[in-house]
């Protein structure tokens, strides 16, 4: 969403002055003139942020908040858990007693993305950026260490002492100055899945850094950027082995709850604060059936 | 070599002060101890920069001199051809129809990766420092457009000229500048093997660069560093595909060859100028038997 609020071509169009804010979001049908949808259903989409949204037949799909809370189709079962699953698996490449290190471990695909490794017996570093967080990686998620690069006062070093046999992959969130150490200490052979850049999303040129590909080189390292839709032939398959490790309690996720539309924007600017724990959510409104999950939109 | 000459660990050591230089050397055993080696046979090994040298019978192989001058050991069918191979099919992978952009196009790995994607129905563009050199991509190498960085004003729109369909393999040879208006061409998708950044070696520093995590992010792109030593279980089916390849003639090579040891430095500084067409090599001494190729040491 944030690239999509600068005015330049992207892999998704810039949105334009005065048209409402669109992205996922989770509601209940009100009202159908569709035979595949009831009201009642609970549906998912890219719809607009508001109490209302019109949608066509082909805009939104059914999904069962029996299985898991219908917000969990913005997280851990949708966009940011399906992320990390191919993002780790099928870039990373995870082995057994591999280091993998994961910036924005707290946030909603960071959390999976350490999880998911430590299921393939990996020692599993998240970087994080307060006390909270990397005390709820170590003590809640079963990191082997957490760094908080922000009362870190040197990065690179402290990394190090958690990293004692180099980084074989790293799942890259937030690029920039954090990226750089990381990459500092990768081993031969090092795979790292670039997802997202949250740390230079709000730059207006383009920002400079040390050259990376003689690290590459040197390293035989590989470095591929991704997007979830990469694998939208994948879904199914991801969706479903992420809900049985859910069902099986492997995998946990945390939700952070901001309620009411007008509080969107406010929760929108802390994620570039690193404000939220797991996944930002907007509760929009309460539902009138207490059974269905409340109306949400996922940041 | 270059990288041995900076006191720092990397992949190979550094060299020691006082010591002789090595690299690739094709020459003629004139005595020998060994059972395996006999007066007279070509071998090839990472051998001193010298007149002579004493080699164990591990560090020296025999190369066939019929098959192909004994210094395509040293280019089209060793280090340079295999790099060429492995670089551009196994991380670059070219489809019919793509673009394929190689830098350093005019060199010894560069002009094989050109003719290689064009054996696979790419449209070829090859970046070179002379008129001499892209007129030889173009007329010899059947290059479908050569680029000129030296005398392009404006490179990035003389390369945007030459890729109308944008870039789907960059194949990198060189680094800085030159890569980094290749890479502001990339299409979705695109492969970025990494081989060779001759334009910083002779860097005191880390140099700095616009950070590319963002565009490969955007682009789902895939950078891979590599050294031809990661192939090494399929050197023989890569040597054996090049010589098939050059004894169909399917394959053109050009060599720079510089006459005496002692202009050895002059040609490894010349590198670094571009002064070269093909493979460098330096013909140490001729030996006593015509038919057998000049004892030779390639860079």
């Amino acid at each position: 969403m944030r690239g999509r609020m600068n005015d330049r071509k992207s892999y998704v169009p810039p949105f334009q002055l005065n048209e409402v804010l669109n992205g996922g979001v989770v509601g209940e049908v009100v009202e159908s003139k569709s035979n595949t949808f009831s009201p009642g259903d609970v549906v998912i989409g890219n719809l607009g942020w508001q109490d209302y949204s019109i949608a066509g037949e082909k805009e939104v799909r059914i999904i069962d908040p029996v299985v898991a809370p219908g917000s969990t189709a913005l997280g851990v079962l949708g966009m940011p858990g399906l992320t990390a699953y191919f993002g780790l698996l099928d870039i990373g490449r995870p082995h057994a007693s591999e280091t993998v290190v994961v910036s924005g471990a707290a946030g909603a695909v960071g959390s999976i993305v350490g999880q998911l490794a430590k299921m393939h017996d990996c020692r599993v570093v998240g970087i994080a950026g307060s006390e909270k967080k990397t005390k709820y990686l170590i003590d809640e998620l079963g990191f082997d260490a957490a760094v908080n690069y922000r009362t870190s006062p040197d990065l690179k070093k402290t990394l190090e002492e958690a990293c004692p046999n180099g980084v074989d992959v790293y799942f890259d969130n937030v690029g920039g100055d954090i990226s750089d150490a990381v990459l500092s200490l990768i081993n031969n052979g090092a795979r790292i899945p670039v997802c997202g850049q949250i740390s230079l999303y709000n730059e207006n040129q383009i920002p400079m850094g040390p050259r990376i590909q003689p690290l590459l080189l040197t390293k035989s390292a590989l470095m591929k950027g991704f997007l979830v839709r990469d694998y939208a032939d994948r879904f199914e398959e991801g969706t479903r082995e992420l809900a049985r490790l859910l069902k099986e309690k492997k995998l946990k996720y945390a939700e952070d709850v901001v309620e009411g539309l007008e509080n969107a924007p406010k929760a929108f600017i802390g994620l570039f604060r690193g404000e939220n724990l797991g996944k930002q959510i907007v509760k929009v409104a309460v539902t009138r059936n207490n059974t269905v999950p409340p109306y949400g939109t996922g940041i």
